[in-house]
């Protein structure tokens, strides 16, 4: 038996394992199909406890509550990432292109692949495939352009994750320095081409986020704009948020708010990233000598050109409203607050919380919406631990009355509560920083009480979700 | 109002209606009396989720499960702390004394503080003074010494977790160089005395740990050493882990099996803890030039030290044959896995993670325990978290072809998966690391189905288990 399929064999396990419990638990083939039933999962990309906690201090103080700390039911999650060349072998700290295929397969696989196998490049089915084929509904919300990594995973399969366009498919360059190279999945290879065209000919109902400048050159062979092969693919095509207001109805939707992500929603005071502690002379002399000088403290502000798109909110209010009027059998929805990752790479502790602020308002959404439609499982949950640690303002050690600090960056930050919430960033040194191998959180509205166990490996997610919308092994 | 009467009141209030709650799930202060109900609290010091999927990682591999994982209850903690100049303000990183003060008596205070007031320096009743005087048992378990913070805050009050003994309480050092005053609680001048006297003048039934040196000097104005009083005060003493195969049925027993802490099982290879990367010459010119040396792998050895001492699972089935023999009206055990903490202070993650390992072991006995044992409720939880980032083995940039290399000290653990897992300690760059601010998890048995909400602030515990126990507001 090859690696592969002994990984697949693990998750269809586990998958025919869960459906097992939960139909003992008094679940009905039949009522399912008579009762539509409905998935919205959000994930919040590199949101774990750290960051979850770092915004709570900052947006209702140490004591209080987000709508996150609210839901009823938690779990933790086992990130799973093998090594491409040895795909028997476990990598410790993952990426969001192989956590995302893990929730959207089932099927743990290596960094930066979009929903193929590890070593062997093989498809796997994602849970929007399955459901679509099916007559479920499915729709994609995201902060991140809709050809980032985490949206790709649910509808497209290429083995690297930069594929994202058809001018990134061969001999190109990411940061002018790291060659990208998808020829395999070029269409005149036998390939399914760019992930932007592998969501033309999706069966998305709906997908809104950033990216436009992905749709806008021709596809592989063609003089035609991807855009407006997007209006032949039966796409309606949306760029302003003023259009989520009137959405036509009984069309497919493609809202491409920005030419690449979405703009967040805080900053830094005027713009500060975490920086760096200077130590005196006579520090670095010695480190027990002379002082330090800290970053100075500051609130986070409005970052200006969030305005211009739409929040992840209305989004999720747009896709719930347009998704909700035509899922005869349901529908799946992925949310998607990608920036708290985005913003932790680039040390911008105010940018992270912002993220999770979008997270919580959309989750107010999804469970006001759940609230009027039964049958509705709200999953919460993020792909992978981040940079970003809550560390003392004021060290452990003070009275030792010594220059202590910490290594990395450092940003002080004045929180709701009018205390300061010191928070380093020291993965490493380069321009972005790192991952962290940490479990991360999953959480469930009410109707998870019975189907969220306390802890899980993320490819569960897929089992979880297929089974509650009836569609698994059919 | 004075703060620290605000601070009372909002614990008491979340201990009433956490009362109200569990008597509208339908327990019966009568059925309660004759039914003697166990708790069994299980405390990993600085365990946060980092140290677990470290641990796990290593012990049983990425896809495994450890005892704790299997746990069907998890919830998350608020840690909370407040300033001890300003009580109203919050203050975003913990240390063991205010977080084992908030769970051992539901209120919040300030860094350093074993069960008094932030401020005011109140002493607070805790959960061990309240049960003994309604007739419950109570024991305490640590592998750290016994007048250690965590335990002490469950029977002991002083303004320092420094004031350990008799010689401690003035003109003392820490270290050789910080200061320690607890002159306040000198008996001579109205108070308690050091925290080895009032663990000697406690109704505790049973304490085992380290700590032996603390009793081995003269009370407060007496000739005799504290060893010698404890006799007086009706604890009978063990030294060796031999004696715990036989313990003297009805005593009060008094467990202390190293001078200082106990040992711990697991150390890097040859002793080595975390190590800093070496930047060759060129990459100290610029970031972008020449190679890093990373710290060679390694896997975990034994600590040669550990057999001399009893293992904390040894010692948490003694304790439990021992209380559970006496408990009429149930028993409370606090048992703590201390050097989580201590040894990632020092960066030993091999150390760290033995420590998990007892932890666990520990538990498997309190779930045996338990399974014969009806109406025991074992809560796992962490005190605060701690340094020690998972970071990537390889950097998630490794194709720009740059030495990218984590700040701070490193360690790169060969695990049962034989792979290697990278930890990193880059909290400050003093000889020991801070802790961190996140929120840390909790666990029960299947006995706090009921009891255990998905996010709880750390004082709430102390509610959780008084009111299981039947002691709270009597």
């Amino acid at each position: 038996m090859s690696t592969t399929s002994r990984v697949l064999g693990f998750s269809l396990f586990l998958s025919f394992a869960i459906g097992l419990q939960s139909s003992a638990l008094g679940s009905d083939a039949n009522t399912r199909v008579a009762t539509p039933k409905n998935v919205i999962l959000i994930i919040g990309d590199g949101m774990g406890d750290h960051q979850i906690t770092i915004a709570r201090n900052y947006l209702v103080g140490a004591r209080g509550r987000m709508s996150l700390d609210k839901l009823p039911h938690r779990g933790a999650v086992q990130v799973l990432t093998v090594d491409d060349a040895q795909p028997d072998r476990p990598v410790y700290v993952a990426d969001s292109a192989n956590s995302a295929t893990a929730i959207a397969t089932g099927v743990v696989t290596s960094r930066g692949r979009i929903s193929t196998t590890a070593g062997t490049d093989q498809d796997l089915p994602t849970i929007i495939e399955i459901a679509s084929k099916l007559g479920v509904s499915t729709g994609i919300v995201s902060t991140a352009s809709v050809t980032d990594a985490t949206p790709a995973a649910f509808y497209a399969h290429t083995n690297q994750r930069s594929c994202e366009n058809p001018s990134m498919m061969k001999d190109a360059l990411i940061y002018d320095r790291v060659a990208v190279d998808c020829s395999q999945d070029l269409i005149r290879n036998g390939g399914l081409g760019s992930i932007a065209e592998q969501l033309l000919s999706s069966d998305l109902d709906l997908v809104f986020g950033g990216g436009l400048e992905h749709f806008s050159m021709p596809g592989e062979g063609s003089n035609e704009i991807l855009l407006d092969q997007a209006a032949l693919a039966g796409f309606e095509v949306l760029k302003s948020k003023k259009q989520l207001q009137t959405l036509p109805q009984g069309k497919k939707l493609l809202g491409l708010f920005a030419p690449k992500h979405l703009p967040v929603t805080l900053r830094g005071e005027e713009g500060r990233s975490a920086e760096l502690p200077e130590p005196s002379v006579m520090n670095q002399i010695h480190w027990t000598q002379g002082e330090v000088s800290l970053p100075t403290v500051m609130r986070c502000e409005v970052e200006p050109s969030f305005a211009e798109a739409p929040s992840l909110k209305l989004m999720t209010e747009a896709a719930l409203t347009h998704l909700s009027a035509q899922a005869e059998k349901g529908f799946f929805l992925m949310v998607e607050s990608a920036s708290i990752d985005k913003q932790s790479h680039q040390r911008n502790a105010c940018g992270s919380i912002g993220e999770v602020q979008q997270l919580n308002e959309a989750l107010d959404s999804a469970l006001a919406f759940a609230e009027a439609h039964s049958n509705t499982l709200i999953l919460v949950t993020a792909d992978h631990g981040q940079a970003a640690q809550l560390v003392p303002n004021q060290s452990l050690f003070k009275d030792f009355n010594l220059p202590i600090y910490t290594p990395g960056k450092l940003s002080r930050i004045i929180t709701s509560d009018n205390a300061v919430m010191a928070i380093n960033y020291a993965t490493n040194e380069f321009v972005l920083e790192e991952h962290t191998g940490v479990n991360v959180p999953v959480f469930s509205n009410e109707e998870g009480a019975d189907i969220l166990p306390s802890m899980l490996a993320q490819p569960d997610l897929y089992g979880i979700i297929t089974d509650y919308l009836g569609i698994a092994h059919q």
